[in-house]
């Protein structure tokens, strides 16, 4: 069976929304990710860092979901990453209120010997050098890698991201992130550009109006699902990367093919994700819950139109 | 055989985006809804009006179409509306420079006594009263009655728009307008507030994202066409339309699921409508270049995951 191995954050998030704040809970990009490739049961392990404040209940709920946690060094004299952030109304846009870096200042990430021949590679947001490192370690060239990133990296170690782009397979990245990242507005012409960056194949992420994924000059169109009311975005885009990524790990095919279910099966479990605080809603997610919204998204895309 | 009415407003438009400028070209909602609904060779006609200064070009243009103009009035001594816009960098915002109403100001739509007993009435953006006034003048009551509006009315004359939403089947919208008609920011609770107001029907359309179709707790997401580059937005959505109205006709068929296939049918026309400026696009498409691009929607949003 295929391995995946997921490398970013675990965190304490507080978040505040028009519907309520929260304070410290668990959160972080390699957290979200984790729990939604959960979804598949599939090997997988978590490479990150955490404090001694980091509570043994968060340790728990991941093992539980057999997430495989050699990886996660406890740095018992740090502290576990904080975000605080505040949501807009309009829960698209956001202020980040406090980042302390803590025990993530140092992380030096430590790839577990049995996950280091993992087919897939899920480099979650971090610094590109740390992103590099974990494709360094791997003793076998994975099958698939993929990398997510954001603004924050394009600001400060443009150098270093375009190093580890040029390494990947498969880059999942934001819209404006994308026109940021290419100088183009045209996400067509913005995917094209990121392709000859190195990615085969390019996902853009956006938002509450879905998520395009480009290969060559073929394209898919993943919607979001139209919700009545999200509560906390946090954390959907390291979701649908999770739901992305452990659906290829299951089914061991990375056709683009094959990769079009997997960016569904991605919007699909984001979809749940927006719906509760922090990973209250990835937490108890049960199968019959995620069939029934997959007919949903069959039925908000598909349509019969005969063409020969 | 199903006929269309359509009432709207005839123009000429001088366009200006960052990819050029043009002179006073022909513009107007009912033009390109009548060039869009063109495609199905359905019986459509025109209601509206214009000046001496209106070109037999342009008549000759839309005849040659098969659309009939009998309702189409001609104020010899008076001028045609005419628009004046210049779009923004990214396309989905513009400043309008000049809004000359002229003959469109004391406007009195005259329906054809052989289209009084249309099928279906597409009211495109107009003053309320101009659109309730065209579904007063029918002898049937449509099999389906499809308005668009945008937020100018709401501003200066929303009584008026209220009741002639009440009397309609269908509303096309975009977000934005969505949001404002209702006060509410999520498209789903909009929707569920327009459908309240009368509409069984709720199209709401959101530009380079696409279209969403809801009816009762059903939605439908039409996706817009990535493309490399978007020359002249001027059109899309009454485009949209036509072809939205123009395949309903076709099929004589106002199901849901055809509406699915409707909504697909009308954001494929309006790819094209924003390829070149103004109507240029939509004058000498053929049924070749409307049945490729066809598959490519498909190839866009259609997946294989099998359900039970």
């Amino acid at each position: 069976m295929s391995k995946l191995v997921i490398v970013g954050t675990v965190a304490f998030d507080a978040i505040e929304t028009p519907f309520g704040k929260t304070d410290k809970i668990l959160g972080g990009a390699a957290t979200y990710i984790g729990l939604s490739a959960s979804q598949f049961n599939v090997d997988t392990a978590i490479v990150s860092v955490a404090g001694g404040d980091f509570p043994q209940e968060y340790i728990d709920l991941l093992s539980n979901k057999n997430i495989d946690l050699s990886g996660l060094e406890i740095v018992k004299e740090g502290k576990t990453f904080f975000w605080s952030g505040k949501y807009h109304n309009d829960m698209n846009s956001r202020d980040t209120l406090i980042t302390e870096l803590n025990t993530l200042a140092d992380f030096n990430p430590v790839v577990p010997d049995h996950y280091k021949d993992a087919e897939i590679v899920m480099l979650g947001n971090l610094h590109p050098l740390v992103q590099q490192s974990v494709l360094n370690q791997m003793t076998k060239k994975p099958k698939l890698a993929i990398l997510d990133t954001m603004d924050f990296w394009m600001d400060c170690a443009l150098e270093d991201l375009h190093a580890v782009i040029k390494n990947v397979d498969v880059i999942t990245i934001n819209d404006e992130e994308a026109r940021q990242l290419t100088g183009e507005y045209s996400l067509v012409v913005a995917a094209k550009k990121i392709h000859a960056m190195g990615p085969t194949y390019v996902v853009i992420k956006k938002g509450e109006h879905g998520a395009l994924l480009f290969h060559n000059n073929e394209v898919f169109y993943a919607p979001a699902l139209p919700l009545e009311e999200v509560f906390d975005p946090t954390g959907a885009g390291d979701t649908f990367a999770g739901g992305f990524a452990g659906y290829l790990v299951k089914t061991d095919d990375i056709s683009f093919e094959n990769m079009k279910k997997a960016v569904i099966y991605g919007s699909m479990l984001a979809s749940f994700c927006v719906e509760k605080f922090g990973t209250e809603r990835m937490q108890n997610l049960t199968s019959a819950e995620t069939h029934k919204r997959l007919l949903e998204f069959k039925a908000l895309t598909q349509f019969e139109i005969e063409l020969t």
